[in-house]
């Protein structure tokens, strides 16, 4: 049985995949990989711009692929390598993927300083609703709790 | 030219959404529909369990779904209705895609009676990253800061 590659090869497969999307104009320059027992089982880099979506950055990419390739909503057991610190969006991607552990090179302050959003949304994402930049309105409160109601009632639910 | 039609009928659309997913166990009870100039643009429910994807909300699929119709990776101009308040997830990539508003039915604390983590992650985005539950480590900083110096210097690089 061969020693697992040192942690510092994730992050520069991590790195490499950031560059090289970066230079195929794909997207920003990010990339990441997702780790289980010593073997990447997940690759993504950013395609914002390329594919038109807002939602396809390096970590969410990666944590789609590893899902796909284990047949599983959850990734319970596996860490995240990623060129820079996750934004909010892929921090609680990375959340609801139940993935053990990040390990980051850049910081949120490092991205910010390259015109990144990553800081901002932090920010933003800390205030009240009433207090953030966007308005935010309740309507039907009633009708969507229904829904949960329903929910909790349903037998065969899939709990996530 | 006829009227738009009134605000609760979207969010009537995003709550049948949500409640039709559901029932065919596509995922949680979460729809949403992205508006533009009265119109519905975009689609979403929740499909995480069974597509086996932890990022498949319904704000994120119906942003998705918006910005392949509009041939675009932002929305300035639209809006979006949801059966729930947004996740941190799905607000951050409500930032990213640049909407407008946001209008919602249930609250982070119906979804949290009901089971889902949204308002634990609020909590956890909220602490320095040395205080959250997940560790979190920095790895060859450096590295991923000459990507963004790489990136800044681009000169044909897409901005977003």
């Amino acid at each position: 049985m061969s020693a697992a590659p040192p942690r510092e090869e994730f992050m520069r497969e991590a790195i490499r995949l950031a560059q090289e999307g970066m230079r195929r104009n794909a997207g920003g320059p990010f990339g990441a990989v997702i780790v289980r027992d010593g073997q990447i089982v997940g690759r993504g880099w950013n395609r914002v711009t390329s594919t038109n979506d807002p939602t396809a950055h390096a970590e969410m990419v990666a944590i789609r692929d590893a899902c796909q390739r284990l047949g599983s909503f959850q990734l319970t057991g596996c860490e995240i390598f990623t060129s820079c610190e996750p934004c909010p969006m892929c921090l609680a991607a990375i959340g609801w993927a139940r993935l053990d552990r990040v390990t980051h090179a850049a910081t949120r302050g490092d991205a910010a300083a390259a015109g990144f959003d990553d800081d901002y949304l932090y920010t933003q994402m800390a205030l009240s609703p009433g207090e953030r930049d966007r308005p935010t309105e309740i309507l039907l409160r009633q009708s969507g709790q229904a829904l949960f109601r329903e929910w909790l009632l349903k037998e065969d639910r899939t709990p996530y």
